[in-house]
């Protein structure tokens, strides 16, 4: 049996688009964050539901592969389906497709559940997966991981402090802020003319309100015919979050 | 005949919200400036038809009454009308409104249109104005104007540098951010417990992509039995934006 699809439409305000009228990489992940949160409570399985085992759900890994971001105006679709999972960890990939059903992003993530108190990994909980018919699996499909920042780089950084509207219900800084800190710091002139085609994003260690961030990318060189960046993020001398994205030209 | 009215519903997701589950005071902003532009191009009055003229529309001065903020999940009603207008100014004003029909919040703003190569200041074409079927007055009503932030005030100053995603489509800063930057310098512990009553908030000068912008607010006192906030945005000397912020205790 596949496991089970939820899918929504979305219509893209002007205010979740940066300056080329393209959705954010930051509002990509929030909305399908939404989605799949819509998913959650359609099978009974919010965050009600899992705070009676004292647990949250926290994604640690997300693969994002682009063919374009969603534009201002747009209507897309968006999929979700909680594909597979084994005792740690659970696979959830998400698709994000125009009007003609031609697919836009494609996105596979890999979440663990957390214990609120003790803020450690738990064995995921049977009850919290049986609803969506997901594929129990001894592997789940590895990501592509970001690669790392070496000293020999020739990198550009710039600290930024974490704000209180980066703070969600949750108390914790909302995931999607990474990539905000990850790309502003790269040249607007870069920016406005290139768009992401993958995005391998990790997170390593959580941010907190009133932290100071250290956002670092290695400049924009060709690796395998593609433009490519590489970057960290450091509270002090912690990784905080890594993450390597791909780009083409587009005006 | 009174002006035409437009409404759509929306539905408050996570990513709107700050930590207490409510909507920011920046996002009150982007969703009404949203459902105008809707209105705009409904009656044909889009950005495209503005462009002709070679201007836009430029808001300069909010007042908005906040009987309680949006909340996360709720879905509200979210109305506008371009009220009234005379050669140099149109008035227009905003209603969010519960499932109920229970009135959360008004806004009256007062708008200008600019020509976008010289940056100043023109007559209305009439044009741009007769689809709505506002009333043509004298005197547009008074906008309650932000109190002074005076040298004698004990005020908290903080410095944001101007982002990336703080730049829309135009090239412009969007004005919603001028809000978070006012009010991310308060403390998170009275952020977390109060919300706004009232924002009369103002543009002075344009921000541009690379400033480093100064956010300046007295300490909440009470004025007139209500806590009350000033607040100034300022680039170097040149203040940029300044508002008044009216407080109540929540939960």
């Amino acid at each position: 049996m596949a496991a089970k699809l939820y899918t929504e439409k979305h219509e893209v305000p002007y205010y979740e688009c940066d300056v080329t009228n393209y959705m954010t990489p930051a509002m990509l992940l929030n909305v399908i964050i939404l989605i799949s949160e819509k998913q959650n409570l359609d099978l009974g399985l919010g965050a009600d539901f899992m705070e009676q085992f004292g647990l949250g759900w926290v994604v640690i890994q997300y693969d994002i592969s682009i063919d374009r971001l969603p534009e201002i105006n747009e209507t897309i679709s968006i999929s979700t389906q909680a594909t597979s999972y084994n005792r740690f960890f659970a696979f959830r990939e998400f698709w994000m497709k125009d009007s003609d059903g031609k697919e836009l992003v494609h996105v596979r993530s890999t979440w663990v559940t957390m214990n609120k108190s003790s803020r450690k990994m738990v064995t995921i909980p049977a009850a919290a997966l049986e609803p969506y018919d997901s594929e129990p699996v001894k592997r789940l499909p590895r990501l592509k991981r970001p690669t790392k920042v070496e000293a020999a780089d020739d990198v550009i950084e710039q600290k930024y402090q974490v704000r209180y509207y980066d703070i969600d219900g949750n108390g914790h800084v909302n995931n999607a802020h990474y990539l905000e800190w990850f790309t502003d710091v790269l040249p607007m002139d870069f920016l406005a003319t290139h768009q992401p085609t993958a995005i391998y994003l990790r997170f390593e260690n959580e941010v907190q309100y009133g932290h100071m961030i250290d956002s670092i990318v290695t400049k924009p060189i060709e690796v395998d015919g593609e433009l490519t960046t590489n970057h960290q993020i450091l509270v002090g001398d912690a990784v905080s979050a890594t993450a390597t994205i791909k780009w083409r030209n587009h005006d």
